[in-house]
């Protein structure tokens, strides 16, 4: 994986870490950077890894789009970057990995929607989220769609009318991340939450994702159609099968997968 | 309704009390258990009644479904008592009565999901909230669903994802349940909230609960279309005829129903 | 804009003040009432205002609807009423104006659907919320619609099912208004939230604000589908165009719309 220039991709045992590594455009999301993110996230996908952590270099997380790369394309070249950038969100929930961010400094517009698509999110109390486009010129469209996803209504109007950066607190009492905690603790969290959010059948629990996503926003009666469906289904492959017997036979199990 | 082997069923002026009472296995959900909990939600639909306390007897309230039930069982045969799992959910929601969860000890998986389902929920501070199945074998793939109703998307997905156990007051500050008190005060609040809950005319509540849930995780303009029509015709219904006259005489409403 | 009776309505600079004048009747909404709350907002979404400020004069903010007005209904007369309030919250959010509620003393039933209407809501402590209808016998069907899309389900049933009151700091832990102060202080921090959330090109910000309302409540993809469209589309407008000129000359932008 040494063909990317904007990420860094590291094999850690269990886990993957991508992280941005264009600190002097602030990670800000061009079409080469969204393109090479999306590479590493299908590859990844492909492994038999059990998590990603999706970190940045630099004192800023992501500020998002980058207005230079935006600026000059016309309606179709435009429709092709917001497609490249929903393909990637699309990704990182449908990849089987627990995808877990990794938030310092501002989180903004893309980036701020970045935090919101990853399964899980640890942010450090420097860190803070916004969608600046309601201030600006570029309503924040897209980003709005997974960050509505995790808050209320209210909250989610004034994020993206005002633009206003709210602080890591905030977003955690919001319930836009799991955990807030001092930067130098920041690594430690996310090392444990991923810990904890990776045991179990890896089979098991890349079903149990998709699932989740697919079943949400949609009546309760249509989310039990699916759910009960895939759970059904789900009973009889081998990591439960391997789960029951275990529990059964009061023993610890060995995930088959 | 001395028919019961697994749970109790007892009537008690206006609230009939539903007790699982399968401590000895943690009050889990086998075939039996849940065709008997759904048979006395749907008696307790056809009586008078104007609540339902949905508890249980021993240190747990309930691990949810039972391995030794599930672990024999094919495709067809877990579809089944899926099946029928949900159905009893769904019947919660659809009967008349206003169904609230006394919940001491842990509510797991399928378990956690009844608590997700009663329209309201009490919790003693003992009491604790988890979807194990995400570090197990078998996600929790329909215990999920009405979780997923009650709490934001990043919380849910740590649920699901960690199958850590929540304590009470992180139930009630993600909104999972609507009061957490001291052990020996459950049944007083319990009491209490459910004489709130009950006040007014018995039709329309049971008119207002079942479109509550038929309304929600709808584009706003398809809950609108539902929640009028209702409305309009609930105006004409005696218990509203009744409201309206009683507080234009300023007197007090004497329920017809 | 002289010819209102119920409402009183002053343009102040780029915003439109919009006043609920029946204090002697709560503010209850009766078909007259709501017709000119309709008018009104219909007529400020046809000028340049940027923001509205929703407010009622008098103890209490707004009681719902008329009872002496609907007691004498059929049905077809109730369904007109309810449409014409329904056509009154679709209305607020369809507007290219920023509204907010500014809400001092009860906002109960429609009253509250209202509040759960605007954009964004600043309550003075004095404020109550409430959905009575739960405890009466005219359930609070599509007053619980813009509720349901701001808090959780076992809250917004605790509301609905008991009809009990609120205070403005337990709406504000649940997600239901923005901003809680003391009475005192209440119209200046609607000035400072409405500043805070009208900066930037004013076309832009309404073809977000609708978007929002439109891909909320669907499933991600669908959602995505909608507001990719949109965003696209729009980086193509005046208002993008010198938003990203601004930027990347490092000067202030000079919103043309």
């Amino acid at each position: 994986m040494g063909e990317y220039q904007h990420i860094l991709v590291k094999h850690d045992g269990d886990t993957v870490r991508i992280t941005m590594n264009r600190p002097q455009r602030r990670n800000s999301l061009s079409a080469d950077h969204l393109a090479e993110l999306l590479a590493a996230f299908r590859a990844t996908g492909d492994t038999d890894a059990t998590g990603v952590v999706l970190g940045a270099e630099g004192p800023v997380f992501s500020a998002g789009h980058d207005f230079g790369d935006v600026a000059a394309r016309d309606l179709v070249g435009v429709r092709d970057l917001l497609k490249l950038c929903t393909e990637l969100m699309g990704t990182m929930q449908s990849i089987p990995q627990v995808v877990i961010a990794r938030v310092h400094g501002l989180a903004t517009a893309a980036g701020c929607q970045l935090v919101a698509s990853c399964d899980l999110a640890v942010a450090a109390e420097s860190a803070g989220f916004a969608l600046p486009g309601g201030k600006g010129g570029w309503f924040c469209h897209t980003p709005a769609v997974p960050v509505a996803r995790s808050i209320g209504r209210k909250r989610l109007m004034e994020l993206a009318l005002t633009g206003d950066v709210i602080d890591a607190k905030t977003a955690l009492d919001w319930g836009m991340v799991n955990r807030v905690v001092p930067d130098d603790e920041l690594d430690a969290s996310v090392t444990d939450l991923l810990a904890r959010a990776t045991k179990g059948s890896r089979a098991s629990k890349a079903l149990g994702k998709q699932t989740l996503y697919a079943q949400l926003d949609r009546p309760e009666a249509d989310a039990y159609a699916l759910a009960l469906e895939v759970m059904a289904s789900a009973s009889q492959l081998p990591g439960a099968k391997e789960g029951m017997a275990a529990f059964l036979e009061k023993r610890k199990p060995v995930w088959p997968d």
